[in-house]
Formats: C-alpha cells, sequence, structure tokens
C-alpha cells in the first residue's frame, strides 16, 4: 500500500505554523508497515490542489487530505476535490443536524455559509467520533481517500479512529497487525540504541522506532502475524524484558501522561499532594489539574516567586534563605514542609531554581534547580542541572519532579506505613 | 516571485525528523512578500523526486531543493535532477579540493565515494559560507534552483546568505513590500471576518489572512508598492481603523504575548500581582512565569482546589461556600481579596470553575467560570460559559481573565489613583 497526505492551509504555507499533523501520521503509518511516499503542503489555491490530488490519484492507493472542511472562503477542499472527482456535492441531512445541534449548545444563530459544512460529495462516508470534529472517506477507483480537518487534535483522533485501522487490515491481507508504544523518561537516546539494538538482535520478527518527543522518548513496538494473540503475548514479554532492562525509566505503554500516573497511584494509595513551586511558576499543578478527578488527590499549590511569600506562606525560616539562599537543597526542603503542613498532606513537591534567562552566577548558573519531596516520615531534597531556555527549563523541572514522586510511589516503601 | 520547496530524506516521510527547515524558509519568505505556493517532502526514490521537479519546473521560479547532497547511496538528488534538467555533471575541482582538505583535518583517508560530492550539474555555482556545509545554485531556464543540505543549521545559514537576498531582490523589482501580523481575542472568526471584508472593500491594495491560532486569532496585512514610507503609513492608517472597529479585541501588532502585554503594563504601572486558581490549576501562574523578569510585578499564587484550602488560605467565608457554592461570583470575589491579601498585592486575579468533564449540573454545566478581578479600590466579577474539553476550557479560562486584567490596566481609571 502506497499513499501521501496532502495537507492544506494557507498557515502551513507561510510559515506560520508548523504541520505536524503529517509527521503524526506519518511516523504511525511507517510503523505499521504502510508506505508514504510524499507530504504535499499547499496554500488554499484551488488548482494547485487539483493539480496535486489528480496527480496523488495515479500514484497512491489511499490519501490523506487534511484542512480546508470549515465554513469560510478560504476553506476549498471539499468542493474543489468534489470538481477532480467529478462527483456532485450533496447536502448530508445528518451532518446538517449535527452543525445545527452545535450552534444551539453554543447560543450562535444559524447562517447561511454553515450549510457549507454539511456538502460533500455523492458516497462520502462521515467519520463522525461523536465530539465537535468530523470527516468524512471516500472510496475512488482503487483509492481511499480521507478528510479529516486541520485542527491536530481533531485530525490526529480523527487519524487514529477511522483512518489508521481499515488502512492495516487492507494492507495485511490476513495477516493482524499488533503495535505498541512504550513512553521513557530519564534515559538518553544513545542509552536506549543501546536497548534496542539488543531488542531488535533477539526478536527480527519486531521493527522498533525511536521518536523524541520532549521532554519524553516514545518507542514504537510493531509486529506481525497470523495469530493475534500469540502476536500481543509476545509484545507482552518484550515489554517485560524492556521494563526490566529499562527500570524505572519506564513511563508506561499506552498514552497516560506522567501526571495521570501520578494521580493513579496516589488514588491507589490513598494518599494526597500539595505542590510548593518558585522557578516552575505553576506548570506542576497546571499538569497535575489537567487530570480529570485530579481534586481527589491534589490539595492545591502555592507559587512562591519571592522570599517574602516563602517566608508567610510556607514558614521558610529567614536564617535559611540568608545562609543557603532561595535556590538550595535546604530552601526546597523547608519549602516542602511548609506546603505539606499548609495544605495538611502527607505527600508534597516543592521546586526552587533559575530558569533564566538572567539570575545565573559561576557557582549557580541558569538551570539550577533544587526539588524538594516531602514523604510521610521524612523529605528528601535533589539537585538538578538543566540545559534551554526557560520553557524548557520549566518542563525540565515539572517533569523531574513529577517522574521522581513516581518512582517514589512505585517503590512505596516509604508510604506504605502510612 | 512564486516558488516551491521539495525537501528530501527518508526520515522525514517516516515521521522520524520533522522537517523544519521548510517552515523556517516559508515564514522568510512570506515574511518578505514571496510567494510559496507548495512544499513537497519526499524520500529518497529518484522517480518521484524527478516527477516533482519537472513539475515544478513549470509552475515554478524557484525551487529550494534540500537534502540528498551527501556521498551515500541514498543521496540522490543532484544526479537525478541533473538528468531531469538534461544536464551533464561534471567535477568540481575548488569542491574536491575542499573535500580533501576537510578529509585531511578530521584524518580521514579518501574514499572513492567521496567523489559523488564534488559532482555538480553543468552551470552550478557553489554556495560556500567557508564552513563544512555547501550548496550550489543553477540558473535554468526562467527557473532559480536552489541545493541546499538538509541539516538544519546547515540549510538556514545557507538560505539567509545565498537564497534569500537574490530571491528579494528578483522579486521587488523596484517594489518595496511592507507587513504586519495584529493579535486578536474576543472576536469569533465570523466577525473578524465582516470586518476584513470591509477592510478589504476600502483598500483593495491590502491583502488580508485569518490565521486562528487557538486561543486567539492572528490577522496579516501585506502591502506592496514603491515607496516604503507610503506603505508603513497606510498600514498605520488601517491598524488605526482597525483597533476603532474592534476595540479591545486588538492585543497588539507584534509577536508579544498576553503575558507580555499585561507584564508590561503592570511594570509601566508599578502594580504587582497575585493570582488565585481554582479550575485553571496553575495556568495562569505558569503564563505569568513564562515571562522573563516576571518576578518583578508577579508575586505569586495558589492553587485552591479544595473549599478547605479556599478557606485556610483565602479566607473565604464557610458561608459564602455554603450558600453560593465553591463555583460562584461571591466565592470569585473572597478569592481575590483573599489572594491580595496574602501577597499585599494591589491587583489579583480569581477563577473559579468547572473544567469537566464531570462536576457539571443543569444551572451551573460545565465550562460555568467565575472570574473575580481585584484593583486597588473594589473587585469585580464576571460569569463565562465555556465550550471544549478540560484543557480547552482551562485555557480559555487563562486567556479570558489575562485579557480581562490587560483591558483594564489598558483603561486604567480604577488604577491610576494608585
Amino acid at each position: 500500500m502506497h499513499g501521501e497526505i496532502i495537507a492544506t492551509g494557507t498557515e502551513l504555507i507561510s510559515g506560520r505554523v508548523t504541520d505536524t499533523n503529517s509527521p503524526y501520521a506519518a511516523a504511525r503509518l511507517h510503523d505499521a508497515g504502510l508506505v508514504l511516499q510524499c507530504i504535499t503542503i499547499l496554500g488554499d489555491e484551488v488548482a494547485l490542489f487539483q493539480e496535486t490530488l489528480h496527480q496523488a490519484l495515479q500514484r497512491s492507493q489511499f490519501i490523506i487530505i487534511t484542512g480546508g472542511l470549515g465554513p469560510t472562503e478560504d476553506d476549498i477542499t471539499v468542493a474543489a476535490a468534489a470538481q477532480t472527482l467529478n462527483l456532485p456535492l450533496r447536502l448530508d441531512d445528518y451532518l446538517l443536524q449535527r452543525i445545527k445541534d452545535c450552534l444551539k449548545v453554543r447560543g450562535l444563530p444559524w447562517e447561511e455559509r454553515y450549510g457549507r459544512l454539511a456538502l460533500v460529495p455523492e458516497g462520502a462516508v462521515i467519520l463522525d467520533p461523536g465530539g465537535t470534529a468530523c470527516g468524512f472517506s471516500l472510496k475512488y477507483g482503487n483509492t481511499w481517500l480521507y478528510f479529516l480537518p486541520g485542527v491536530p487534535e481533531q485530525m490526529q483522533m480523527l487519524f487514529d479512529l477511522f483512518v489508521l485501522p481499515p488502512l492495516l487490515s487492507l494492507a495485511s491481507g490476513g495477516q493482524s497487525v499488533c503495535q505498541r508504544t512504550l513512553r521513557m523518561f530519564g534515559l538518553t537516546e544513545t542509552q536506549l540504541e543501546v536497548l534496542l539494538d539488543k531488542i531488535c538482535k533477539d526478536n527480527p520478527m519486531v521493527s522498533v522506532g525511536l521518536y523524541p518527543n520532549f521532554p519524553e522518548n516514545h518507542l514504537c513496538l510493531t509486529i506481525r502475524g497470523p495469530e493475534p494473540r500469540v502476536l500481543e503475548a509476545t509484545l507482552d514479554r518484550l515489554t517485560q524484558d524492556l521494563a526490566e532492562a529499562a527500570g524505572d525509566a519506564l513511563l508506561g505503554t499506552d498514552a497516560v501522561t506522567l501526571e495521570e500516573l501520578v494521580g493513579k497511584k496516589l488514588r491507589a494509595q490513598r494518599l494526597t499532594l500539595a505542590v510548593a513551586e518558585s522557578c516552575s511558576g505553576g506548570l506542576i499543578s497546571h499538569r497535575l489539574t489537567n487530570v480529570p478527578g485530579a481534586s481527589d488527590y491534589f490539595m492545591g499549590g502555592v507559587v512562591t516567586y519571592s522570599n517574602q511569600a516563602k517566608m508567610e506562606l510556607l514558614q521558610v525560616p529567614p536564617e535559611t534563605l540568608d545562609h543557603y539562599g532561595a535556590v538550595s537543597a535546604e530552601t526546597a526542603r523547608a519549602m516542602a514542609l511548609g506546603v505539606k503542613e499548609l495544605f495538611h498532606t502527607p505527600v508534597a513537591l516543592a521546586v526552587t531554581g533559575i530558569a533564566g534567562p538572567s539570575g545565573g552566577s559561576p557557582e549557580k548558573p541558569v538551570g539550577t534547580v533544587y526539588i524538594g519531596l516531602g514523604l510521610p516520615d521524612q523529605v528528601q531534597t535533589r539537585h538538578c542541572l538543566f540545559h534551554g531556555n526557560r520553557e524548557q527549563i520549566k518542563t525540565l523541572t515539572a517533569q523531574t519532579a513529577l517522574d521522581w514522586l513516581r518512582r517514589e510511589l512505585q517503590h512505596d516503601s516509604h508510604l506504605s506505613g502510612h
């Protein structure tokens, strides 16, 4: 199966927005053994889009078209494609009702131009995951066409649900394909490559991809064969081997985020958490509260950007700040103790550091971060030195703090007595 | 001048590496008023590369080709292009000597295959910035071809030095190009389109692009003419007209973020800010602290996810919580007052709401948010109803709260007495 992607949107061709949908789809298609031969990025020009689609139809068995499904003048893909394919546009009643319902929920009045959203080429099958976004597929001769929205979350969800599975089953011809993504944090790319080399040598039937996904690395294992159950069992064994080889660096085997993992473990152990942040500026709390139901175990946080706030809210002794400085293990320890007290929680994270670009010194350069981990019976601290810009240092600080807590909750010897 | 980019490399088509060269060049070409009509990303397939190049030659006055200049079998672009252009390859003595020198410096022995690196099509002009990377350009009929390495730093340096300047001088033919981006928040796309229609009608010489950039919308105005000063003056007038028509929805005319704008205004007015967050979970603090130097005006924040924390840290009266609920204008008001007190600041933001997916009710559905804005002499509250998933509701909550503060600081009648 050979295919291609046509990504449309003036924002992509003007360099204002980088097309992330195509790399997303490209990686998954590649991992599944499907051949993507070409990605074409276009503006909203009818003639060039039609020329590109025409050529794609000559050489590809599947074509994924993203963007241009909206209600504005710029949204040209559906009408332009219908013309190229010589198919009439029909008004889809289901889509029309769906649009009206969406407008109603948002309290917006109906407008003529929304009618465009319900026009699809004859023969189109609506791809509707039940949210706000829809797409459609179309079989034309021997080519499968998929029309998806350009918004990354929508495109990627529809791709995973409605594009990859049928392509896989078309491509495999009786073979089954199993795939698993392993999310890693804490090993360098070189360390991961050594691990991968070993897996590949011992298991020649498995193909492995390594995808940096800052601040994590993702490993994707793909395997084919007649028996899905055998494939799953092989992947289970490989995951087990990898977990042993990689130790705690394996975050998980599915799309669960680090903050979800931490939340699950806190909930299972009936523990509650509070967070005191200086250099990460609220990012740890933000990530924790991205998880639905976080209020069950996350009691709250403080962002103490000033020494005064560290003293008043967290009871950090002025002598500690004077003697060791705001960026020190001692201050991180005091902050962790203080925030445990403030929110009455058995577990706490505290971070203090220099996110830059200014504020560094020879002894404490930009990227210096101290993390305090408060547990029921003790407080531990850790020193880190991160490299990168302000946002990267904030990201690494939050990730490292949450990851430390995850590892601690995994080996819950400290906490089992609680 | 119309042009396109052909980016080659198996790593790009397998999703392992995202092509950053094309967006880099696209943004600079667009800003310079040059039209990039298409970006094609290919693997190392000779036939498809030749087909793509052939089509590009029909429709483009400049073609930038990246990748495939190396010494390995996969590096196909030079030989494949020479064949398509029907030009003989010649051994360039200068390049050959350069390669030998490079090998010598690195202590590497000469190998036959390095000879490939010195082969270029007849008529090529070597682009040599004096480092390790080279490219070449070639005039073919009316089309300028640029062959650049795929390594981002090398490609981008060669692009800036040897591609953009000649294209600019070719394209302008005595004309100047001026461009301005206007960042908007608070109007729907439909409202913006009505505004744009009017501008376009009144100013046919201006081209306008609308780019959704959740949660903002960006407008890009481009204008060409002989006199740069006249163009700038026209853009000034248009910006002024738009600012009046759009009211406070215009955030600014450059790449300054909302949190930077808020920071600038707070600093100019010598005000300090504290933040109390419930449903936004730390995101407002996170955004404020993404700005270097935020500690000058941002004193800190609290994330109060429980009623207990709202009472203990922010002195929200238990009767308020009992009578009106945690998600209410009265609680938002009490939180704003409490956090002003806690951090001793004249200005405060407080938010409380339901980010979902659960926790909604018929009277207070998911997306219900109350914002409190504490000013030196008063506290105002506002009720919002947002749509979207949990992350989108958090994003809209933070954006709306920060935007409200920005508008208030713009019309600083409340604050001038401070």
